[in-house]
């Protein structure tokens, strides 16, 4: 999918929301632990229900990766799952990975010609070369780290608090990349008031957005520093959706929860 | 696995030695390819002919992922092979991850707890509370990246050329970390020249060097620069060991590279 759809598909929804299926068997509803496989039957219902309020999907391979190789079965189901039901969805393996050039290209494989993810998040540490063998597909995303939302990118990302923060390097260097028009970046949305740096470096490129509902992020500011002439915002909710609820009715309070942030967006997308 | 038994293994069999099973389906014999695991068959049988020449053992997570959950299935009755067969050799899933807490601890519960790994290398990108659930385990090692192997490690980890180089503020950060004597750092052998410096800021920490072999780092400068008083290094060679034959006689090839390396490894620690 490329980012002209996805601009089509933000438009036509009013909604810049992606779904993160961050789920762990520990917290999912009771109910759900007799189905065959708890975790895709709670993909699946969240999916049937919010499909419409969102324009993508986020699915961190950690929580799948803990049940071993069921664990990936289910990440194949609920990928092939979305693929054939809501093709319109933009898909992002949330899976952080990147080694040496030979390796990358297996991970490059596994996301995206194994599974067909549409998307993949990757780390900048070991550069260019560890990057480039995602850049080589074309009609695929690659999704760099440059700023997380965590207290940790205090260490790294942010240690010299000046114009040579590692963040802008990453940034700079790999809009210089071979293929670079495939990059997004990862832009921790407590971190809004870098957003306006970010873009000025950035200008064109599409921001997947973690941190808005339980990691304290604020979704206007993000809005208004992030946004691009082709929208370029993605905002991810991940745990103040899945978890809305734990009973029988927990799609309605997902729903609920999710429709109230996609209410905001629409005001922002239409303001 | 505690370093003090590491370092007694080591001495017992004279090596250093590291196995590096980036297994892949499209390099391995061809013959093993009507196995009902080929992958599985390769790496049983360079284990059960190698295992007195080497002291640790790293799986490479991403040759099996290309394969997807199947791919996970061989990866699972690798390592609980070895942990079964060879219980003395370290074990290493080579997997680069690294997350928000509450994702990397996913991560550590799937690869020490679930597999059983001994470690598990790490990105240190979003800093320490990406790296804190899996220094939480007492009993486990995280090999954090330092300075890798690859081109692209100019990029970020030394780009400032400098006493201010991203890799000595990881190392300098991370050994303040909670629990870091559980920590272990990758460090290339093609960098061998800058292990003294970073012998100097963790002088007690094990490192895991490859790129001995085809990435084209020499043996001999990296023990003399890397070894401390516990030995602290492990030597990772996979693919000039593991594809030095691809006949039915494939094993022996690689009993032979991993015997020469081993010599000459016998031969540095008794000089």
């Amino acid at each position: 999918m490329k980012t002209k759809f996805l601009k089509d598909q933000i438009i036509l929804k009013n909604s810049f929301l992606c779904l993160g299926l961050d789920s762990d068997i520990n917290k999912i509803p009771k109910h759900l632990l007799s189905e065959p496989d708890p975790l895709f039957s709670f993909n699946k219902l969240l999916l049937d229900s919010l499909n419409k309020l969102i324009v993508a999907v986020k699915v961190n391979t950690a929580f799948y990766e803990e049940n071993g190789s069921k664990g990936w079965e289910t990440l194949e189901k609920t990928i092939s799952y979305i693929n054939k039901t809501y093709p319109n969805l933009f898909t992002i393996a949330d899976a952080k990975r990147g080694d040496i050039g030979n390796t990358s290209d297996k991970y490059a494989k596994a996301f995206f010609k194994h599974m067909e993810f549409d998307s993949i998040t990757v780390s900048p540490y070991m550069g260019n070369d560890s990057i480039e063998p995602f850049l080589n597909y074309n009609e695929k995303y690659t999704i760099l780290l440059a700023l997380t939302s965590n207290e940790g990118a205090n260490d790294f990302q942010l240690s010299d608090n000046s114009q040579k923060d590692l963040f802008k390097k990453v940034l700079l260097k790999s809009k210089r990349w071979k293929n670079s028009k495939n990059l997004m970046y990862v832009v921790g949305a407590t971190k809004a008031s870098f957003l306006k740096d970010i873009r000025s470096i950035v200008p064109n490129s599409f921001l997947l957005i973690p941190g808005v509902g339980i990691q304290g992020g604020n979704l206007k500011d993000t809005y208004q520093n992030g946004v691009n002439h082709e929208i370029g915002i993605l905002v991810n909710s991940s745990r103040s959706i899945i978890y809305a609820g734990d009973g029988i009715d927990f799609v309605d309070k997902s729903f609920k929860a999710a429709k109230e942030l996609q209410n905001q967006m629409k005001k922002l997308l239409n303001d």
